[in-house]
């Protein structure tokens, strides 16, 4: 089984990916993001999207209803429904599914995120949390049965509400639950980059116990989604990649060894 | 089993449906509609919405590319999403699909609609069609093992691409395909009235043969959910009605013999 996800940027070639999970045999589930889609409707209709930075240096996006509404627009409904339409158009029969349906992607609501503004800690609480808890017989039933599952935000919380996480955690909870042969991150970078302004400095191996200095280094995206890696590296026998999702074959390419393994 | 239609009028209780949904034994597979929030999001994008008006009298929206997109975010996102977290708020372990999702409902495009315009008969072609085949297979294992689907458009034609089709449609071929003892049509109106400026004139039943005769007596959307209905007549066994989706208890109201008893 491989576990792909793809990212939610805009230079992403979801044909080519669309080709690539066709051509193989293998059972397939995909969780995919859609940034650049949520903040260019958000921007059409008005949202105000605002960052936190928390104290521990991670980003995200302040998740108030609003913005779940048009996560639920970009990510559940055009990217989501359109992403399958192609799958299919590949002759592979996906089925869409937000975290929200048959509870599958279970999450527990943050507390609050410590951000310091006007040189004040203060906590802020919106609609996101960690996920902690996937329906794997609705999977089990889709992936036995010849389906390819294309999952994405948001996902359900503890009192049935709403909430976003962070794609990359829901990958890392899915892979520990499926215990797929393969992980891949389809990133809009060649992989993990030595020099970020330098395509051509791909790491090609990052050791598990390297990992840590790597999220010091990163910012950003990047720092969040080593750091929910990291918690696959204790898994014997899964291959973690972080690849490049803008050439023609992405897929075949990561497997090919192009981009960086972790592990 | 209960099919239930849930209208995508402003006004229809949502909350009364899943609390209804909620205390119902039997297995239940939803069907709904968005057409107010699809127009309310198609005017804040500045999508422009054209109404078709066939030559046989039927109306229909012309459903281009921007169209169906709007579709996707306002159906198969917001409304589909936001009415699978209410009833997952209410106990039911809802799960949404569209058409698309392991090909659920697969169409057969128009050719094209017979339109007068300027005098002329034109022939006009969108992206819409008629649902023709359901993935039964997906739908069972769904109700069989406690999950509630929660389908709604667009649907996937022949050659694989996103497309309208009427809702009415759509649960008149599921009603077939899986042989519901209910199939209750909650719209924004008591029942099938008399005088549709006098909500006291629901007519309590109309009999199969007089369904032409209302069909003709009856316009816009109401003519099109006859012509839909009246595949059902023949069905032994199966109860259908039309009812009020504002009440506090939409279906148990539907059930109890409130609105319009067709057969």
């Amino acid at each position: 089984m491989l576990l792909i996800k793809v990212g939610g940027g805009a230079n992403i070639n979801l044909e080519g990916v669309a080709r690539d999970v066709a051509g193989l045999d293998d059972q397939i589930l995909i969780v995919h993001g859609a940034n650049a889609l949520r903040d260019e409707l958000a921007a059409r209709l008005g949202v105000e999207k605002q960052e936190l930075t928390s104290v521990s240096g991670y980003t995200s996006v302040y998740s108030d209803e609003p913005l779940i509404d048009v996560m639920l627009m970009a990510y559940s409904g055009l990217r989501n429904k359109r992403f399958v339409e192609l799958l299919h158009q590949n002759g592979v029969n996906a089925v869409g599914l937000s975290g929200l349906d048959g509870a599958l992607v279970r999450g527990m609501r943050n507390k609050g995120i410590r951000v310091r503004e006007g040189g004040k800690t203060l906590i802020k609480r919106d609609l996101s949390g960690k996920p902690v808890a996937v329906n794997r017989k609705l999977l089990g039933w889709l992936l036995a049965n010849g389906l390819t599952p294309v999952v994405t935000s948001p996902i359900i919380d503890e009192r049935n509400v709403a909430i976003n996480s962070e794609n990359d955690d829901i990958v890392s909870l899915l892979a520990l639950a499926l215990r797929p042969t393969w992980v891949i991150q389809l990133i809009e970078a060649p992989g993990l980059l030595e020099d970020p302004d330098d395509p051509a400095s791909v790491v090609s191996l990052v050791p598990p116990q390297q990992l840590a200095r790597w999220e010091d280094r990163v910012g950003g995206r990047m720092k969040r989604k080593l750091n929910a890696i990291a918690k696959l590296t204790q898994v014997r026998g899964m291959k973690v990649l972080i690849a490049d999702g803008r050439t023609e074959k992405p897929i075949s390419d990561a497997m090919a060894g192009k981009g960086t393994v972790i592990g």
